[in-house]
């Protein structure tokens, strides 16, 4: 079948995907992540310090903020810092990939620390929570890794990876990875977290327009599924390099 | 099987539903919608405009903001209007309530007006989102339907209904409309968004411990659409009352 | 005389006053407060801590809260929460509702505990802000009550009841208890707190047309005496009941 | 009697009360007001445009904001333009001061223009509401008078002068015009704002420890009124100097 | 040579420079700073304590907050504490303050205790800002004064006077300590802090039309040096008086 | 002499400098500027209106904004998104980049538009206000020919380039274009602010520890126009590729 889709690409087929790890020194993991166009820096630190609400009992905890860059889009968007307070799509992201990736570590085996995983949008193409989950997991990996290296921790607590990309029906098709062309067009769109192991994580889909089928339904997963299982080689690989 | 819910409720069954009309005499739509113990009012509040974004384009707008008072929860929370900012949580249920009503109603038939619905939790005990959606399309309809007797608009312009239910996984087992006590203790939680065709508006499920695999979705799916039925059924008898 | 009353109540005449305890189910008092159609939620919610003024003198305190929904009001207003902000008018009317209820209850003896009354406005036809006080009185003994029964007080610390009312002069005359359509039409407007035994505990008298007289003054104060009583009365019933 | 009073003054005494015109210089009204040891800043600021809810119905507007400089107080208190919000009691008192002159100025003829009058306490010594008030009347008098002598009014809109004083109990004894060493040591505060003809605006009385009588009521009522006879005498000779 | 100033001063002429100490009698230390009409309140307020960052190193603080009443100034600004935030000026000029004052102050020999000093603007006609160091620099000298008189510090921590003064280009020509009418013209605006032995603490030059040569640098720094010299012996007038 | 700096560099050397465009693809300019360590995105953003003070009066205005990523320090910083506020030292630093491309950019010439930088920091190592700055200078021209290439503008607006760079004393010896290290231990720290012929725009220098004399400021002004030559080069470099 020939595609229909704006970049040329096949249904089932991601955008060029880039992880370079090292993006910038002082974090102890930083991995700028690419989905074709989209580009995310996601820099994890770690203090040896757990919110108030875990104090003394022994765990460990992952969080995360999100944001923009301004002119990370199309047309300016106004600052959040100078607004004075973050959206509440902004909110919602960030509690997103939070519990992405707590799903995925032993907050025991942390220890009483924190790690703030930021996930600031350098360029905006469509898929930023998507390409932001999958960014900040490896820099999660990376700063674990140090924190074994450090002798603070006995082995990585991150039980296995975990990656998101998006879904829609785009033109009564079902396609994989949408860009900010297809995403500001399409009738249903989904968002998928899974594991490197196919476990379930979040779903998010959304009917944008008209309702959608339970039929339809499946079809996404499954593409959301062959998805993701490319972002996690990709992820080992930059994690291996 | 023998039910192991701390309601005693078999897996696939509601709460009691009770949907009450006309709880407050100044809104154009006033529901009391009680899914068991979780209690929320429902208003729907007309406007002749419509937001900025919109004007001059000869459509409407719905849309929602949810609150809980401070001691609808087992132990006081601070009140979002004292701390001078409405949480992260509050802004993503008011925006799924949003969504999920303007998924259901033709905006271009409802003209240049915006329709406010105000989900207010007296007595929290799990599924408030769930509620306030499904209470809250009763006190759309009632507000359309003045709307329709004051002849502001021809015809109702609701296609259909639209209904909310909780699902998730406890102690392994999947089931309906988790109460307070079930889904602080869950693995998995999912809200489900349908119409009273059986279309999907949102669905929303995040792993609380544990991944959930793709059979686990399917089962929850199943129960969901159970429940919606149901819940669709309470409202047009609420309606026709 | 004939009354000139829009609802056609004599002079002296409150509304038709009902006190429902137990409203909710997780605060340690729940009082829903009838004035006609203005309806009030209070709630009395114990908290085993004291704020930072307080710490370490052996003292407790008794705070209040005061919200609207949105669509209490005739027409929507804007939610607080919302806005970031509590209006003057909220916060005169919490302090209001706080120093109420402290005149009457025995800090020393109540212990390092804070009381918060939490009286939201389900909806508004005048006089929320002396329903206000009027019910959170109950709630608060309520809530007293239990702690005595719980054993962690030997007797319950308030004094002696409190009650408020509002009085105004309409067209010339002196009335008890305004309603919405009296309290937007009034030349003066005032609100008085008393205890059972008809001590004044807060007078506020506001000329909003032309400046009053003292013969006035004392008419209405004779008025709120008598209303105040009967309130007294109803709050001794709701509590025996 | 003999007086027990900290300043040595008599019960029905008012401190040395000095009004001062032109205190800055590019306000179009601008009066130092001392009660005492309390000095206020009293500035009215004339606009020639009204706030949205009045423009087109040919009604002017008359508001107030008031602040206390941090180190007006004995010891400092926080700025309110470092804590982004203005306190409770800040807003009550702008609120009081504000109605208070809307009391005695014909809104109608000053025409649709606003005047802000600005009450900043540069040092505290207990009524500084009080005599904010008192100042904030001549400010504004003052601005009106200009806008008469530069042909913008054919005479002055205010219908006669309002002044306001502190009364309360003492140890058991009625006294006037409290300093802050009674201030924080009464057992009942109350605020009276009167016309100088004798017409009552507000009164503001609250029981501190003990409620009050009707007979303490009477008592300061009276005393008020003395003090108000003295205040208006001590405006009109501001004024005509 | 002519002047063509608008005061009629000569390029190198301060305004008549008043210091009133003991202004307010509250504060440790409380001067009134009059730069010609621009009059600036200034109090310094001494805390037994020190900000969390310092805690425990044996270190004191000091540090500035700076405002101006709303109608300071030609037009009414808006307050800040209504709008509910600082501007970057008015961050910009406290900062300032507290590091010019921090610049001659042993904050080891100080001990663990915080001043602050707060500057207000009750008239403004330019130059508020060197104004306000000036003065605050009299308030601090009091205020530690008073420490030793009190005998909680051998000797005075401060180790040498500190002032401030504007200078400028207008029209071409080098003037000192611009007033409003110079200042809004001005094409280069220069505030410069030094020591009474003449080192720089601060030198902030700005080219508000046309950038400005080295040569008007020099010349403008001359200009400072003479009118920070006569700022300083004023300051020892008053501390002497 | 042999350099005593931590990177090694002589008194007067620059650090690595690259200015990079088109970094991003949405905004009208682009440009990466790194000097050494520190690295900057700077984006203009063209908007065909003005803010409310300029309408109507035929002129353009040219502003910018701040903000450094969490993670871009050693240590992460709070999210100023997250805190709700800019701080003091963003605004400050926002502003100058304001003033300093403002004078360089006739604004009549612009006609009615505006143009926003944002200058984020993705990585500090002290200087970034001053790259922000030189970067941010580039990224206006590249906006700006655009505006000439579409037609929109005749010529290009800017009149000359400006660069800034810091310059301090440390360990006694003046040296340029200090880096983290410099920076925090340094008595002396300079901003110099330089159009390409050598004007003055800006000069801001705060003695950290001990005042500065004039030699050293005369020093550090001469260092700095070197180093500000060789940016300005490097600008034109960047321009011309």
């Amino acid at each position: 079948m020939t595609s229909t889709r704006p970049s040329g690409r096949s249904a089932n087929a991601l955008r060029d995907v880039r992880i370079t790890r090292g993006f910038t020194r002082h974090a102890e993991g930083s991995v700028l992540v690419e989905f074709g166009d989209t580009r995310v820096l996601c820099t994890a630190s770690v203090e040896e310090s757990v919110p108030p609400f875990l104090r003394g009992k022994g765990e460990g905890w992952v969080t995360a903020e999100y944001g923009m860059l301004p002119r990370s889009t199309h047309t300016r968007s106004a600052r959040e810092a100078a607004k004075g307070k973050q959206s509440g799509r902004t909110q919602e992201i960030q509690r997103l990939i939070g519990r992405s990736l707590r799903a995925v570590v032993d907050l025991k085996a942390l220890g009483e620390r924190q790690i703030t995983l930021d996930c600031d949008v350098l360029q905006a193409d469509g898929g930023t929570r998507t390409a932001a989950i999958t960014g900040a997991c490896v820099a999660l990996h990376e700063a674990l890794d140090k924190l074994v290296a450090a002798g603070k921790l006995p082995a990585n607590p991150m039980r296995e990876r975990v990656a998101a990309v998006s879904v829609g029906i785009v033109d009564g098709q079902p396609v994989l990875d949408l860009d900010y062309a297809e995403d500001s067009n399409c009738d249903t769109d989904m968002n998928v977290v899974m594991t490197a192991s196919g476990g379930i994580v979040e779903v998010q889909g959304t009917a944008e327009g008209a309702p959608f089928s339970r039929a339809e339904l499946d079809a996404l997963l499954a593409l959301a599924e062959r998805g993701i299982g490319e972002l996690v080689e990709a992820q080992g690989r930059a994690l291996a390099a």
